[in-house]
């Protein structure tokens, strides 16, 4: 079973060598051109394969077809702002949502695992979720159809988790996970919760929910898929981004070193000065970079572009090849990039600023906004 | 270590063989002379050692000395109506309630368990509850010093259950529980959970609480004290009783055999029947026990005498010794105790019906009575 190979750890921060052994492994489809034409709009991360893979993803393009409902749901762990790897997912939480007048966003805040893995008391962790839920209301979430809630306050997810416990050997949890402190398998279980709630009578019943994660959080996807097969759930879709690097290049982009990562709360000033120290594709002098080209492929500035920043297909395929023939340096890629990047930040802030109240009452109303 | 022997079963539905083996090897403590007159006032089950060991006694002993505050805890499974065995816990939250008005009741309707164990939908799980409360308040306890509350509804539990599998090692659970499916080590951080509500802060924080419990729930007292080290929280202290044998003598009586097993919503006249078929200690003829008397420790009637029906010792010393010389035969004893049992069962029941719109409140208003 192809389901049973040496686990990935959705609970690290190494960048996978190979995306494509580990597809081939776990049995992720390829995102293919087909696909991407069916979707009834674009997006660049499909465009540029950010999105790379998926499971099962023809079920929402079903759903589309018939105009049927179904879900899109991700969260977060509320220990800090958004950071661009928060931010890649929100905005395809607010793009899988846009698609249809009959998808509903779930979002979850996962302050129980905040308080669990790094010590954050519930009153604080709410005020940094006030705050992401802030973030994504800035980026472009319909409030209107979504279902924003902290797992602490939320019920039916700890009963599923309670629930699934009784579906799920170790030998299950070991195949998929590894073997693991049983915090992991808990932690796994309530998040297999959180992506079947949707699902719940509460919530309409079952119907197709679309998953998009990191490749570091399949696991969760499979033991997921495993269990709605268990019971009578339509099994989970997911989409698979390419993970975050860092600005330094070494590791995916986490909460854990705030200098190597570039935050939605950042000074904008202080943002510019990240991206101007970011790791490069460039050569050793200015000749070489002349003779040789850069290398667009290592360059962070140049995935930061194309994951975020340059919407343009047209411009992002000219700064590409006028780096590889050398007619463009470093410093041109940097200054450009941190000027896009400012500008973002302080419309992104501006506009935030004006959402906090709603992302609070949003939270201290019981998830939906028209109940707040 | 004395908490690492081969483990007992909190799941299971044997008799212990031996109760001084077990206290032995785990370290439960016998209950004495001294500790039973140290109360200010006496229970039955006390005297007659129906009670017959505990763990940390002396902390409830010292908070009634000081006038301090305590937390009596337990918990039923709402699969069904009381029977005598949960009664008997019941029986005894009552009790030691009753010793200070600076004692609280904690009730836990584990309502989760009965749908992943049972699969008991939370809808007839809520209506079974209903009618174990009532049974609860008939036999007693003061509901304005009682929080009761059902496992789906109560998030703190679920949330410490959470945190505390943080600090909870496979090797402890093992060697705790035994080899088990990890939904049993999952509902067990649960009831680590329900036994430390009474200690968080929405509850008044840290403070004695003990837990009346047959001794097949020992492993979960000795997991709670475990972590209670690790969180600052006082080592939650119990009393054990011998578990209640079914009518017909073999297993412990549960809800899993009802012809053996009498409940508090029978019919007094089927009652009276399932006295006359019971178990007793009796001999092959009626000769033969006029010669040798009969044999009230294997007796299930004289055990349901001592446990539960008759008050006055003296009374209970007369049956025994009328027994062992052969002057009473076991139709007298059926005869006595049925005529005992059908008039408590009635007087009982009609209390209860009292008692229905009380419990509902309390279950569906939040679990305090003040709050109803």
């Amino acid at each position: 079973m192809p389901e049973d190979k040496a686990p990935i750890d959705p609970w690290g921060s190494t960048l996978p060598a190979d995306y494509e052994t580990l597809m081939r492994e776990f049995g992720i489809e390829p995102m293919t051109e087909e696909i991407i034409s069916a979707f009834p709009s674009t997006h660049r991360l499909l465009r540029r394969r950010v999105e790379f893979g998926h499971r099962d993803i023809t079920r929402i393009l079903d759903a589309l077809k018939r105009n049927g409902a179904y879900a899109v749901m991700s969260g977060i762990k509320p220990t800090g702002d958004f950071h661009l790897g928060t931010m890649m997912t929100a905005e395809e939480i607010i793009f899988y949502q846009s698609l249809s007048d009959k998808a509903v966003a779930h979002y979850c805040i996962a302050d129980l695992e905040a308080l669990a893995d790094n010590g954050i008391p519930l009153e604080e962790s709410h005020g940094i979720a006030v705050g992401n839920v802030a973030d994504l209301l800035a980026l472009g979430l319909d409030a209107r159809r979504a279902y924003i809630y902290k797992q602490s306050e939320e019920k039916l997810v700890q009963r599923m988790a309670f629930v699934f416990s009784t579906a799920v050997t170790f030998n299950t949890l070991e195949a998929i996970y590894g073997p693991k402190h049983i915090k992991y398998y808990f932690s796994a279980l309530i998040q297999v919760g959180d992506i079947m709630l949707p699902q719940t009578e509460e919530h309409g019943g079952p119907k197709p929910v679309l998953v998009p994660v990191g490749i570091d959080q399949d696991p969760h996807i499979r033991l997921s898929r495993d269990i709605a097969k268990k019971f009578k759930l339509v099994p989970p879709s997911a989409v698979f981004h390419k993970l975050t690097r860092s600005l330094l290049g070494e590791e995916k982009m986490s909460k854990r070193n705030p200098m190597s990562m570039m935050t939605l709360s950042d000074d904008p000033r202080l943002a510019e000065r990240k991206i101007w120290s970011a790791l490069t594709g460039g050569r050793g002098t200015v000749e070489e970079q002349r003779r040789l080209g850069g290398e667009p492929e290592k360059c962070v500035v140049f995935e930061l572009m194309t994951n975020h920043f340059i919407e343009d297909d047209d411009e992002l395929r000219k700064v590409y090849l006028e780096c590889k023939t050398g007619a463009r340096l470093c410093g041109d890629c940097k200054s450009q990039l941190a000027d896009v990047v400012s500008r973002f930040l302080m419309r992104h802030q501006e506009r935030k600023e004006g959402l906090m109240d709603l992302a609070r009452s949003i939270l201290e109303g019981g998830g939906w906004t028209r109940k707040a």
